[in-house]
This record gives C-alpha cells, structure tokens and sequence, in this order.
C-alpha cells in the first residue's frame, strides 16, 4: 500500500489530520499506522528515529541547551459508525479527530517541517493509550528506554479545545466496608445491619467539603465520590457487610501518600482498602520552555481535572502540559469531529513557539 | 418395597419419625412417602382418604360441631450428610427430623390410633413447601378444593419447640431509589450523586423505631431494614441511580395494604416500588378448639415473627398456629436434630386435646 503520508499531505496539518484518522488504528491495531508514520520519519535527515513495538520516536540532536517532547498517542477507541472521517463545513468527523489524531498531526507535521528548532525535540508517537494500563507506550518505553524521554518539558497533545491545561489531578479509588451480623430479617433485633451502618458513610461524603487548589494559576478543583455501592445477603437475611467504593480526586499539590491519609481520615472508624491509584503532576509552568510556550499560546492555563498521560512525565521528572485542537468533551462520542480552525490555529501556536525565525 | 410404617411404628410418634425421616423426601420427589402415608390412612375405617398430586387427606367425619386441621408438610430441604437419621442419646438426628417430621408424625400418629376425637378432623399431609410458592400443595389445594380444608380451627405442626406460636406477620418487600445525573468523577460538581442521595433513605432506617403489637396475649415485634443495596455506574463516574431493597415484617393488625402505605410514608419523598407482599395471619385464639388447644398446651402462646403456611389458613378464614417438637433455630441446618422428650410430650399434649378420653 502506498503510504498515504505524503509531502503534500504533512505540510498541511488538516490533510495530514484527516489522512491519519483515514488509516484505522483501534487499540492493539497501531502497525499500520506506526508503519507510515515511521517510514515519513525515516525520510528526514534531521531526525533520528527508535521503534518499540508500534510506538515511533524522532528526535532532533542539534545541540539545544534544552530538550522538549511532543507527544500523542496514535490509537483510538473502537469505531462507532464514524469511520472514515467526513467533512461537513469546517469541521472534520471521525473516530480520533478529536482524540487525538489532530493533535499527533501537529506533532508529525512539526517534526518534518520544522528542521531547526529552537530546543532540541523529541516526537514520540505511542500505541495503546485508550486501554489497560499494561499495554500503554508510553509506560512502557518509560519504563524499559527512559532515556529516550528525557526533556526539559513536554507537551501532550490530548485534546483541549486549544487551550493550555496543565499538571493534572492524582485519582485514587477506595473501598469502605461496614460490618453487622446476619440474622433472618423476621427477627432482625438478634443481628446489626452492616447497610444500616453503611448510612454513616454516606453522610460523610454528603457533607464533604471538597478543596480547590490553585498552582501556577491553575485551579484544581477536588472531588470525593461513592462510584459504587453493594450489600445483600438475600431478600430475609440482615446483611453483615456493605461496601462503598470512594473515588478521590485531588489536586497535585498532595501526594498519593497524602491523598491516602486523607481518605483514610475522612472515613475514620471504617474499614478503608485502597483499590487504585494514580498520582497527579504539578503544572510546572515556571521553566524556560513551558513560560515561552504560555507566551506562544497566549493564554492562561487551566488546571486539567482528569488524569493523563501527563503524569507519567511527571512520574519521569519532565513538566507536562496538554494542548491539542480537539474537544475534550466529544471524544469518545460517536459524534466525535474537530474545527478546522481549531488545527490551524494551534499548528500556528506551535510553530510559533518552537520554530527559530 | 414394603412400606415402613407398620402399626408399630405408627404407634409410636418417636419410632414414626425416624421412619418418616428415613423416607428420602427432598422437594419435588414426595412419591414415595406420599404412597406410604397413603397407604396406612386407607387401612383406618374411620377415615376417609383424597389425594391430590403428592398431597395425601384424610379426615374423620362424626358429624361433631367443629372440625380442626392438623396439617404437616412431606418435603424436606435438600439432604447435607445428614440422611438418613441417627440416635445419639436422646436426640434424633437427620435431615427433616425438627422441619418437620416429628410433627408429620404427630398428624399421622393421631390419625391412626385416635378414632374418635373430640372435634372432626381433617390431617392434612402435603408436598412442596421448602421451594417457590407455585409448588406448595397447600396451596394448590386451596385454591382447587377448598372444601377439602373447610375447618375451624387448624394446627400446623412446623417446629416451634414444643411452645404455641400464634398467627404470623407479614412481610413484603420494596425498592426505594434515588436518582442523580452521571458525569465524569473528575467533573463531579456536574452530576448529581444519587448513592450520595441514598443516605437520606439509610439515615431514616437507622432511625426508624420499629412498633410491638400485642394481639391475643401474643408480642408481634415488626422490623425494617434495607436487605440490599446496589448503585454505580463505573469507578469514574458519578452514578445516576441507588436502589435500596427494604424488608417489612409486620404485625397482623396491619393489612398489606396498611403496610405498604406506610412504607411509602417512611420513605416520602422517594421512589417506592412494591415487589412483594404476604399478609400476616391474626392469631385468633378466642375460639374454642384454640382455647382448649391453649389449656392442654398449658402455656401461654408466643407471636410466630417469620411468615408460615398459617397464613393460607387465615386466607380461607381459619384461624390457625403453629405447634411442633423441632427447634426452629435447627431447620435446614446440617447438625438438624429433635429431641425425643419433645417428641413424647408434644405427642401426650396432641392426645389430650384431641382425644375423647
């Protein structure tokens, strides 16, 4: 198959969007796409370019005082009857337009067309982002190549309507578990109902303030909800246990240690099993190339709430931020699209930032 | 296979339960004791004999101004190592022997050797009521020949350790839910948590004080309590829904309509759906078969708290108790047991009550 990535194709961020979301790459399925995007690699004498199973690396070695990553993933979630994209006026639909296909065109147009830029760049595309943990490139080039991380900032290109979010929110997930005695519920006085008790649980979580934190002007706003409830033995038995599970979201101003203590205070008295749990990252906007890349944008940055990617360089010591053309709001939606204006102005920004004239 | 109970086994209610036990009778597989019980009723004249399904009558008919039921279910739950029966001292153990085979013993007993009692009565030996309603040969009489169970007064022999348990309460049950709008648990502040809701629900549980009825002498102590729980959508979303089943067991002054009204009053202000509902019986010990059942008894009744069969009885306008040698605490238990004494006087106590002399 000729590789549909042509010359004419990456000099123009809004072909090079749709020729991307044209090439299917559901999670677990990035060899296609990985392939192209390699081979086009290949073809620059500026860069010089790894490969880990289906995650594409190319960096530039000229020398800069400071290094910066671009980084998207190349995978989508499984089609929704919104496959191939389509253009309807100035927007372009399609699975991964705005998750983030628009977002690895700006990454892979720079990377070709940009051949002296003012930081050393690395452009890393990785597979497997949309599902399971174990399987995502990132983490596992992190974990088994760092070097081929390091930088001094790095810019996920997640979408974000165009706007600059950094640092991101730690999760962690709990379960908070009462405890009673069975009995038959003709003679419920002989048992204690763990569901009964459960009510002193959720009263806590009702009346919890959550905090709001603001760093580097960003403001995380916290979070802490029952995601889960269970409890039943059968329809005539007093239940001896109940379980809420919690899932807190906080700022990164507090450790996962910290998060946890937290928790564990709040439902004090109460049995408390942590479950799952992801560290957040501060925005880290007071270096050099994260306070140029603000000026570029022109814009204040906003906190962003969920996790992401962007962790994982915080995990690896590199201040992190997302940017990219797409809504957040509309991946994962069959009606997933992007503005075109949206890819142009952000391709602008970015040349802006890190082109040398 | 000869049939086991012979004259002298029938002549002796201890002899005639372990008989009765060592009859495998596991619900739905009645045959085989149904034809035995069958049998020795034809050979007594002063019986006359019906058959429906596994469910064996037989029913003496002196002209006497009241007619009485002893009646005794033939299945057993299904055997855990414990078939077929075994001595140990005074005790008889094996699967069946408290629920309820002794009492089964007691009906059989009294048919046979008690040929002229004081009040005409019909012995009512039926199949299928350790499993779903629609099996229940008492039942299924009822509703095909209820002339067959026409009475004043009725005993049923389920195990209550030798005491007079009268009436029993209701019970029904019901789902109350809360509702809420889903968002993503990093964006809790856009949803509306309905498990958070559902503390409202257990907050009025815990504090509900339950009433205690006295009827006939008899403590009817009611109860309400959450028997299930259940809501959430996904560890990272902020749920939509909470359902609480509850469980109200009630005194048999209250209707079910009575219940359920009150149920929808305690939980006002939420959704309240009704998925099950079983009247109560009123013990109705002002009769006279009751009151001369009480005086040979000799001890004062206590409230039967679970729903039993005794409830089919108050359903055709016969008021109707609860009387047998087995421990309750025993039924369906694998070291199930009856004591040999309470065997012996429940069965001189039946004998006082119902025979001439």
């Amino acid at each position: 198959m000729a590789n549909p990535l042509t010359p004419e194709v990456l000099a123009d961020p809004v072909a090079l969007t749709r020729a991307l979301v044209d090439i299917e790459s559901v999670s677990r399925n990035e060899k296609e796409i990985a392939d192209c995007v390699e081979e086009v690699l290949r073809t620059a004498p500026h860069l010089t370019v790894d490969r880990y199973g289906n995650t594409v690396m190319a960096r530039t070695d000229l020398g800069r005082a400071q290094r910066v990553v671009l980084a998207g993933h190349l995978d989508t979630v499984p089609h929704n009857d919104n496959f191939p994209s389509r253009l309807d006026g100035d927007l372009i639909y399609g699975c991964g337009t705005s998750d983030m296909k628009s977002g690895v065109a700006f990454a892979l147009h720079l990377a070709v067309t940009v051949t002296e830029p003012r930081f050393d760049a690395t452009y890393f595309f990785y597979d497997a982002e949309e599902i399971e943990d174990r399987y995502n490139g990132l983490k596992l080039v992190a974990e088994a190549h760092p070097e081929w991380l390091a930088a001094d900032f790095a810019v996920l290109l997640e979408p974000t309507y165009g706007m600059v979010e950094a640092g991101c929110q730690g999760t962690m997930r709990a379960t908070v578990s009462t405890t009673g005695r069975r009995a038959h519920a003709a003679r419920a006085w002989r048992g204690v109902n763990a569901i009964h008790a459960a009510a002193e649980v959720l009263d806590r979580l009702r009346a919890y303030e959550a905090r709001t934190v603001t760093i580097d002007g960003c403001v995380y706003r916290e979070g802490l909800n029952a995601v889960r409830i269970n409890g039943g033995v059968a329809g005539n038995v007093v239940p001896d246990r109940c379980e809420v599970e919690v899932n807190y979201r906080f700022a990164p101003d507090r450790s996962e240690e910290e998060a946890q203590a937290h928790v564990r205070e709040v439902f004090e008295g109460f049995e408390v099993e942590v479950t799952d749990s992801a560290g957040g990252a501060l925005p880290g906007l007071t270096q050099a190339p994260a306070r140029e890349f603000l000026a570029a944008v022109g814009e204040e940055p906003v906190a962003k709430l969920g996790w992401t990617d962007v962790a994982r360089f915080a995990g690896l010591g590199i201040p992190a931020l997302n940017f990219g053309p797409g809504d957040p709001n509309l991946a994962h939606a069959p009606d997933e699209h992007v503005e075109i204006g949206k890819i142009r102005d952000g391709a602008a920004t970015l040349h802006r930032w890190l082109a040398l004239s």
